[in-house]
């Protein structure tokens, strides 16, 4: 896609369309406890809330999260393993706070049903199909190979998503996955699962058209097959993490021509797969290494989301 | 139980029974790369393989793994979803490293089936139910409520578990749990998914009869609800970890009368359940504020494994 017409479907969106709410009350309680030296203190933790999800009525799993974008999150699972489809059309969305359900109606009829029931039969326990099915898509997809990734945009997203205020200053232990542009943030989701901050991307981008609004994706977890599979699946050619690798990870992303950068930390980075998209344009001397304060925030981030 | 008669259970077992296998060939692969300045490196990356879990002829879930124990995971795996029970007797273990499989059989016939096919008739997907089979022996579990966590042996776990050599040194993007007694580690489990090294640890305990060998928990991931349960399920009465809670962790923690503690760094941590079991006996001016370096390195383990 030319440089031109890239830019004015990137202009759509502003920066931090969706960003943190770290204030949102749902999302931590308060607690008391005592510390170290048996003081009473009071704290924040994060929310963690059963979500059962139903397609048209039928009854699809049962989700782990902490509770924002409940309609994004459904509809961004049932996309990213293969459930629905990007042609389908949603035409209803039910979430009852108080029962913990959420309900996707479509206009086609999904064909998931016979599928399920015969993998149900054949495997005795979805969890192992679930993975089959998100398999299913990865080998036809065709990651854009015009695409690039500036080592500038690099070092710009990383600044402003490790800047922007989250919730992570309430009460740690949650994930955050980002959809970029260029040099701009675009979504930025958080949950206490990693792969549920993705799918609230997916479905973001299902239920707003804007399949195209984005090329890089910045996640702060780690870069595992199931992380690769998802990026490769939504059509996007660049992943980047400040976490590490693993092995099937790095594999697939080879296998998908996917652009996969870990370990980015300040101006260093390692790249192990598609690296032929990089273009070092970024003033590394400009880049300190972390602030140690901003390393210590970072890295506790993480370390609280481990 | 008598402080005798639990330190000669205690004694059955040295510290570090298993430790991490950091040079264990198979648990990373040499790959090569760019760094920040487009120069080629080369690193190791840790292993995640898919690993099919069957019962007595009858396939039940295929996990991701690092590969190391699949006995044990297995084993594990199938007592923490309350599929094996604590006194069914494992006959044999068969491990295929070429098929990816793993098959357990015990004497008695499991009647897991039976729950099995009536669970994936009524909510077609087992992902669900088998969150609910988790919860089934949640609440007939008693903690020992004579347990005591001395803070001296909180700083001397935290020390002996942090400078262990470990896969981190190799590869980074892994998981680790730890039993401890008293101020001993004795079994020190990873893998790169958290739950995975919880299950060993059970999987071990099981083959090896050594159910009450210790009491204490450590772990350098989140305090979920899944960490809760099982630990419960377990009948561990003390959980500890460098990271961070999740409010239903708290809540369910505080249901089963567990000792829930958190954010454990340096001299710092939070208790939010079961406080009573906390002596406050160590001194605080000993334990300085984490080493700016060994700070670092661990939080890189748990940002990696993020």
């Amino acid at each position: 896609m030319p440089q031109e017409s890239a830019r004015s479907i990137f202009s759509l969106m502003e920066e931090f369309t969706v960003r943190p709410q770290p204030d949102d009350p749902r999302l931590t309680r308060a607690v008391t406890g005592i510390d170290h030296e048996g003081r009473t203190i009071a704290t924040a933790v994060v929310m963690e809330r059963p979500l059962t999800l139903f397609l048209n009525g039928r009854e699809i799993v049962t989700m782990m999260t902490i509770g924002d974008h409940p309609d994004y999150l459904a509809v961004g699972y049932l996309l990213n393993q293969n459930m629905l489809r990007s042609e389908d059309r949603v035409i209803g969305i039910d979430y009852d706070d108080e029962l913990e359900t959420v309900v996707v109606r479509t206009d086609r009829e999904t064909d998931f049903e016979d599928k399920l029931k015969k993998k149900t039969l054949t495997s005795g326990c979805a969890q192992g199909t679930v993975f089959g099915d998100l398999m299913e898509k990865f080998e036809e997809v065709r990651l854009d190979p015009d695409a690039v990734l500036r080592t500038s945009w690099l070092y710009a997203l990383t600044r402003k998503i490790n800047t922007v205020p989250s919730l992570y200053h309430a009460a740690g232990a949650i994930h955050g996955c980002v959809l970029c542009a260029e040099d701009r943030p675009l979504l930025y989701m958080r949950d206490v699962v990693r792969h549920n901050a993705i799918d609230k991307i997916a479905g973001y981008m299902h239920l707003n058209h804007s399949a195209h609004a984005g090329k890089i994706f910045y996640t702060t977890g780690r870069l595992t097959s199931e992380m690769v599979i998802k990026t490769v699946q939504m059509g996007i050619p660049i992943l980047i993490s400040r976490s590490g690798f693993t092995a099937w990870g790095v594999d697939l992303a080879r296998q998908a021509g996917l652009t996969l950068i870990g370990r980015a930390k300040g101006k260093r980075f390692v790249a192990l797969a598609g690296s032929e998209r990089i273009v070092f344009d970024g003033d590394t001397r400009a880049v300190e290494d972390e602030h140690p304060r901003l390393a210590r925030k970072a890295s506790l981030t993480e370390e609280d989301a481990a």
